[in-house]
């Protein structure tokens, strides 16, 4: 599979034996946005495998090849994490989806709080979010692309969130991000505030859950760059720890 | 000092003794933007310092304070860190360095190399990202604003970057970010690539100055998140070192 081969994501039944078939707006990409041609190569991506495709015919409404090579995607992280995330003014939210896409979280939780200044998400949006969310995790070169759960308030969010939590929050003073992460769990939840901050009484709420609460140090980071590199520390942590436990 | 009092830097010459005073769009902020009135309270930064000044009186061209008390800004991180950016389509450099500024960067050298699409720095954008940078480091709460270096070619870059150089190349397959910092430096630097890559020739030109050339793990990141991630991981990493050896 050739690193700078196209990437599309695509349901398991777009594969029949070595036979792979693309319809609708994959395969008009393929045809005339790309103007790829039989006996070029594509790769595309079910089930966190990569499948090696030799393009055979290419129509504008259906792209056929077959199945050259499947390789176990080689870029998912081992650990699975969830990122709840506050609504942000403007394109802040994107800017993070396609971040902490490209970092390796698995799932996204929007959600609202006391000072939440946007309290919405349209149906327009999340659209947009979760095109956002594939073509990262395609430019990333993922097995997966994050989900994007539902809109949660604050009482809600600690039941769909999985243990254990972390939250980041401006009022912790001592304990550290990176001393928080449990060295051997496979997956994680990390929640950061919105821009007015969370309030005590959500911070104790968060506690009655079980959270763990954390510092991301003497700074202060407006939501998204925490969001970010919150993100890139667990994944890179996790990350250590296997090459750790492996070598 | 409080933490949500409004902050500014300020140059030396507007501290004499115990007695402070502001001018032009800084007055005019505290006057007309956020209508504080004598006996409020603003922290003046300088020299790293934090300065909590009590206002006196409150003029659109003059304002006028007494410094209450003074401390060590605890903000600054002890690694001084460099970040090579190159220029980035649309706004994605301001969003690097808001970001990076946050976090705790030291200085910005923005530069062109081979395969860069964007090659000019106008006098308009080096402004207005000078503003971000200051604005940043105001909200991140630091003593020190970072400084925007003058723009470089890949040349010339390593002549203005101070040891130990990283650079994080997606060629790279084994060496990892978080194993390649000295564990005691207080200076470093690190170069991330444009969006169409570093060349193998520039690689090797990088490794003739005595670059260490890392990869930020199997997922293909853009520019920025590379940029915001690594700088993140590097800081965190030295200010882990620093909790060990005063613990």
């Amino acid at each position: 599979v050739k690193a700078q081969a196209h990437r599309f994501f695509v349901e398991p039944d777009a594969i029949t034996g070595d036979v792979a078939a693309l319809h609708g707006d994959q395969a008009r990409q393929v045809s005339t946005v790309l103007r790829l041609a039989p006996g070029d190569h594509v790769v595309l991506v079910v089930a966190r495998e990569d499948l090696d495709v030799r393009l055979d015919r290419v129509g504008a409404g259906e792209v056929t090849g077959t199945v050259v090579s499947r390789q176990p995607n080689p870029a998912e992280p081992r650990l699975a994490l969830t990122l709840a995330l506050p609504l942000l003014r403007g394109d802040r939210s994107e800017e993070v989806i396609e971040a902490v896409t490209q970092l390796g979280v698995s799932r996204i939780v929007p959600f609202t709080s006391e000072r939440s200044v946007v309290r919405e998400l349209s149906d327009a949006k999340r659209k947009r979010w979760e095109r956002i969310a594939r073509e990262s995790a395609e430019t990333a070169r993922r097995g997966r692309v994050p989900e994007i759960a539902a809109l949660a308030d604050w009482a809600s969010l600690f039941e769909v969130l999985g243990a254990p939590v972390i939250v980041a929050w401006e009022g912790e003073r001592d304990r550290q991000l990176t001393d928080a992460l449990p060295k051997e769990s496979d997956a994680a939840s990390l929640v950061i505030g919105p821009e007015g901050g969370l309030t005590d009484d959500e911070i104790a709420l968060a506690r009655d859950h079980g959270a763990t609460i954390v510092t991301l140090g003497p700074r202060n980071l407006r939501s998204e760059t925490a969001a970010i590199a919150a993100v890139a520390l667990i994944l890179t942590q996790s990350a250590m720890g296997d090459r750790r436990t492996t070598a």
